[in-house]
Protein backbone atom coordinates (compact mmCIF):
# COMPACT_ATOMS: atom_id res chain seq x y z
CA UNK A 1 0.00 0.00 0.00
CA UNK A 2 1.57 3.50 -0.89
CA UNK A 3 1.42 5.89 1.91
CA UNK A 4 -0.71 9.30 1.39
CA UNK A 5 2.37 11.68 0.65
CA UNK A 6 3.73 8.96 -1.67
CA UNK A 7 0.10 9.49 -3.57
CA UNK A 8 -0.13 12.93 -3.64
CA UNK A 9 3.23 13.46 -4.92
CA UNK A 10 3.04 11.02 -7.48
CA UNK A 11 -0.32 12.74 -8.58
CA UNK A 12 1.79 15.81 -8.60
CA UNK A 13 4.34 14.67 -10.87
CA UNK A 14 2.38 15.53 -14.01
CA UNK A 15 2.19 18.53 -15.72
CA UNK A 16 -1.11 18.48 -17.18
CA UNK A 17 -2.61 17.46 -13.47
CA UNK A 18 -0.74 20.30 -12.46
CA UNK A 19 -2.62 22.36 -14.58
CA UNK A 20 -5.71 20.96 -14.14
CA UNK A 21 -4.96 21.91 -10.06
CA UNK A 22 -4.23 25.23 -11.50
CA UNK A 23 -7.32 26.23 -13.48
CA UNK A 24 -9.40 24.85 -10.07
CA UNK A 25 -7.76 26.73 -7.47
CA UNK A 26 -9.43 29.30 -9.30
CA UNK A 27 -12.75 28.22 -8.53
CA UNK A 28 -15.02 24.75 -9.38
CA UNK A 29 -14.72 23.65 -13.19
CA UNK A 30 -16.64 20.50 -14.81
CA UNK A 31 -14.64 18.35 -17.22
CA UNK A 32 -15.87 20.12 -20.32
CA UNK A 33 -14.41 23.19 -18.97
CA UNK A 34 -11.13 21.37 -17.97
CA UNK A 35 -10.42 19.87 -20.88
CA UNK A 36 -10.65 23.08 -23.10
CA UNK A 37 -7.34 24.27 -22.85
CA UNK A 38 -5.73 20.95 -23.16
CA UNK A 39 -5.19 18.93 -26.54
CA UNK A 40 -5.97 15.48 -25.11
CA UNK A 41 -9.26 13.52 -24.89
CA UNK A 42 -12.10 13.79 -22.45
CA UNK A 43 -11.38 10.09 -21.07
CA UNK A 44 -7.64 11.11 -20.78
CA UNK A 45 -8.82 14.09 -18.89
CA UNK A 46 -11.27 11.75 -16.65
CA UNK A 47 -8.53 9.63 -16.21
CA UNK A 48 -6.24 12.72 -15.16
CA UNK A 49 -9.59 13.35 -12.63
CA UNK A 50 -9.42 9.98 -11.07
CA UNK A 51 -5.52 10.29 -10.31
CA UNK A 52 -5.99 13.35 -8.32
CA UNK A 53 -9.07 12.00 -6.39
CA UNK A 54 -7.02 8.96 -5.37
CA UNK A 55 -4.51 11.63 -4.54
CA UNK A 56 -7.58 13.34 -2.06
CA UNK A 57 -6.07 16.70 -4.43
CA UNK A 58 -9.72 16.92 -5.39
CA UNK A 59 -12.93 16.16 -4.87
CA UNK A 60 -16.42 16.33 -7.33
CA UNK A 61 -19.71 17.15 -6.70
CA UNK A 62 -22.65 14.36 -6.34
CA UNK A 63 -24.61 15.47 -9.17
CA UNK A 64 -24.19 12.84 -11.92
CA UNK A 65 -23.43 14.69 -14.99
CA UNK A 66 -22.56 17.86 -13.84
CA UNK A 67 -19.81 16.39 -11.16
CA UNK A 68 -18.12 20.06 -10.64
CA UNK A 69 -14.43 19.13 -9.61
CA UNK A 70 -13.16 21.13 -6.74
CA UNK A 71 -9.61 21.29 -5.26
CA UNK A 72 -9.17 20.23 -1.93
CA UNK A 73 -5.82 21.61 -0.31
CA UNK A 74 -4.96 19.16 2.79
CA UNK A 75 -2.92 16.90 0.68
CA UNK A 76 -1.10 20.23 -0.91
CA UNK A 77 -0.61 21.48 2.90
CA UNK A 78 0.89 17.80 3.77
CA UNK A 79 3.68 18.26 1.07
CA UNK A 80 4.09 21.86 2.68
CA UNK A 81 4.68 20.81 6.11
CA UNK A 82 7.03 17.72 4.61
CA UNK A 83 9.13 20.49 2.91
CA UNK A 84 9.17 22.48 5.93
CA UNK A 85 11.81 21.14 7.25
CA UNK A 86 14.29 21.44 4.40
CA UNK A 87 12.94 25.26 4.28
CA UNK A 88 15.95 26.05 6.31
CA UNK A 89 18.38 25.24 3.34
CA UNK A 90 17.30 28.63 1.37
CA UNK A 91 16.11 30.16 3.98
CA UNK A 92 19.79 29.81 5.73
CA UNK A 93 21.65 30.43 2.42
CA UNK A 94 19.13 33.67 2.53
CA UNK A 95 19.92 34.47 5.49
CA UNK A 96 23.68 33.91 5.01
CA UNK A 97 23.48 37.07 1.97
CA UNK A 98 21.92 39.34 4.28
CA UNK A 99 24.66 38.51 6.38
CA UNK A 100 26.87 39.31 4.42
CA UNK A 101 25.51 42.17 3.21
CA UNK A 102 25.60 43.47 6.38
CA UNK A 103 28.76 43.08 7.10
CA UNK A 104 29.54 45.02 3.89
CA UNK A 105 27.30 47.34 5.32
CA UNK A 106 29.19 47.45 8.88
CA UNK A 107 32.56 47.01 6.63
CA UNK A 108 32.04 50.82 4.99
CA UNK A 109 31.13 51.86 8.35
CA UNK A 110 34.07 50.53 10.20
CA UNK A 111 36.07 52.36 7.05
CA UNK A 112 34.60 55.62 7.52
CA UNK A 113 34.91 55.70 11.43
CA UNK A 114 38.99 54.60 10.62
CA UNK A 115 38.92 57.68 7.72
CA UNK A 116 37.52 59.91 10.39
CA UNK A 117 39.97 58.44 13.74
CA UNK A 118 42.77 59.20 10.81
CA UNK A 119 41.89 62.51 10.51
CA UNK A 120 41.83 63.33 13.77
CA UNK A 121 45.50 61.58 14.24
CA UNK A 122 46.52 64.32 11.39
CA UNK B 1 10.51 14.29 -22.61
CA UNK B 2 9.90 14.40 -18.54
CA UNK B 3 9.42 18.47 -16.99
CA UNK B 4 12.32 19.07 -14.15
CA UNK B 5 9.43 19.41 -11.76
CA UNK B 6 7.66 16.48 -12.02
CA UNK B 7 11.05 14.36 -12.45
CA UNK B 8 11.45 15.73 -8.83
CA UNK B 9 8.08 14.99 -7.46
CA UNK B 10 8.22 11.66 -9.15
CA UNK B 11 11.81 10.80 -7.11
CA UNK B 12 9.80 11.80 -3.71
CA UNK B 13 7.37 9.87 -4.58
CA UNK B 14 8.69 7.15 -2.71
CA UNK B 15 9.17 6.91 1.34
CA UNK B 16 12.30 5.02 1.15
CA UNK B 17 14.01 7.96 -1.29
CA UNK B 18 12.31 10.78 0.88
CA UNK B 19 14.07 9.06 4.43
CA UNK B 20 17.28 8.94 2.53
CA UNK B 21 17.15 12.55 1.70
CA UNK B 22 16.42 13.25 5.42
CA UNK B 23 19.40 11.07 6.58
CA UNK B 24 21.33 13.68 3.86
CA UNK B 25 19.41 16.35 5.43
CA UNK B 26 22.05 15.96 8.55
CA UNK B 27 25.26 15.77 6.19
CA UNK B 28 27.11 13.83 3.60
CA UNK B 29 27.39 9.85 3.99
CA UNK B 30 28.17 6.97 1.88
CA UNK B 31 26.19 4.76 0.23
CA UNK B 32 26.97 1.99 2.90
CA UNK B 33 26.03 4.51 5.65
CA UNK B 34 22.81 5.45 3.93
CA UNK B 35 21.86 1.70 3.84
CA UNK B 36 21.98 1.02 7.42
CA UNK B 37 19.09 1.81 8.77
CA UNK B 38 17.04 0.28 5.79
CA UNK B 39 16.39 -3.79 5.42
CA UNK B 40 17.12 -2.73 1.78
CA UNK B 41 20.12 -4.55 -0.25
CA UNK B 42 22.75 -1.98 -1.31
CA UNK B 43 22.08 -2.53 -4.70
CA UNK B 44 18.60 -1.15 -3.96
CA UNK B 45 20.09 2.08 -2.35
CA UNK B 46 21.86 2.61 -5.40
CA UNK B 47 19.08 2.48 -7.16
CA UNK B 48 17.21 4.90 -5.22
CA UNK B 49 20.39 7.43 -4.78
CA UNK B 50 20.26 6.92 -9.05
CA UNK B 51 16.69 8.06 -8.84
CA UNK B 52 17.19 10.75 -6.10
CA UNK B 53 21.03 12.29 -8.41
CA UNK B 54 18.86 12.06 -11.72
CA UNK B 55 16.31 14.33 -10.35
CA UNK B 56 19.33 16.65 -9.07
CA UNK B 57 17.80 16.19 -5.44
CA UNK B 58 21.67 14.91 -4.61
CA UNK B 59 24.93 14.73 -6.04
CA UNK B 60 27.92 12.51 -5.29
CA UNK B 61 31.54 12.68 -4.52
CA UNK B 62 34.31 12.24 -7.27
CA UNK B 63 36.28 9.84 -5.26
CA UNK B 64 35.13 6.79 -7.35
CA UNK B 65 35.03 4.02 -4.17
CA UNK B 66 34.17 6.93 -1.08
CA UNK B 67 31.27 9.09 -3.11
CA UNK B 68 29.53 10.29 -0.27
CA UNK B 69 26.29 11.68 -0.98
CA UNK B 70 25.06 15.22 -0.05
CA UNK B 71 21.70 17.04 -0.52
CA UNK B 72 20.82 19.48 -3.20
CA UNK B 73 18.36 21.83 -2.15
CA UNK B 74 17.76 23.66 -5.60
CA UNK B 75 14.57 21.11 -7.01
CA UNK B 76 13.34 20.93 -3.52
CA UNK B 77 13.25 24.72 -3.27
CA UNK B 78 11.33 24.36 -7.06
CA UNK B 79 8.93 22.61 -5.74
CA UNK B 80 8.34 25.06 -2.67
CA UNK B 81 8.07 28.08 -5.28
CA UNK B 82 5.26 26.18 -6.85
CA UNK B 83 3.32 25.25 -4.04
CA UNK B 84 3.42 29.08 -3.22
CA UNK B 85 0.37 29.69 -5.21
CA UNK B 86 -1.56 27.52 -3.52
CA UNK B 87 -0.52 28.44 0.28
CA UNK B 88 -3.32 31.40 0.10
CA UNK B 89 -5.88 28.32 0.89
CA UNK B 90 -4.68 26.97 4.34
CA UNK B 91 -2.79 30.63 5.21
CA UNK B 92 -6.49 32.17 4.16
CA UNK B 93 -7.94 29.49 6.50
CA UNK B 94 -5.89 30.46 9.08
CA UNK B 95 -6.53 33.67 8.38
CA UNK B 96 -10.33 32.99 8.25
CA UNK B 97 -9.95 31.28 12.34
CA UNK B 98 -7.93 34.52 13.48
CA UNK B 99 -10.62 37.33 12.48
CA UNK B 100 -13.40 34.59 13.88
CA UNK B 101 -11.59 34.71 17.50
CA UNK B 102 -11.04 38.36 17.07
CA UNK B 103 -14.73 38.48 16.09
CA UNK B 104 -15.33 36.31 19.29
CA UNK B 105 -12.88 38.92 21.30
CA UNK B 106 -14.62 42.18 20.14
CA UNK B 107 -18.18 40.49 20.70
CA UNK B 108 -17.08 40.23 24.08
CA UNK B 109 -15.84 43.62 24.42
CA UNK B 110 -19.44 45.15 22.73
CA UNK B 111 -21.23 42.94 25.07
CA UNK B 112 -19.37 44.65 27.89
CA UNK B 113 -19.73 47.75 27.08
CA UNK B 114 -23.66 47.14 26.28
CA UNK B 115 -23.65 46.32 29.77
CA UNK B 116 -21.86 49.39 30.86
CA UNK B 117 -24.37 51.71 28.57
CA UNK B 118 -27.26 49.13 30.26
CA UNK B 119 -25.87 50.18 34.03
CA UNK B 120 -25.73 54.12 32.74
CA UNK B 121 -29.05 53.93 31.67
CA UNK B 122 -29.81 52.81 34.64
Amino acid sequence: MTDPLSTTLSALADPTRRAILARLAQGEATVNELAEPFEISLPAVSRHLKVLERAGLISRGRAAQWRPCRIETDSLKAVDDWLSVYRRFWEQSFDRMAAYLEEIKEGKTKEGKGDERAKKNR
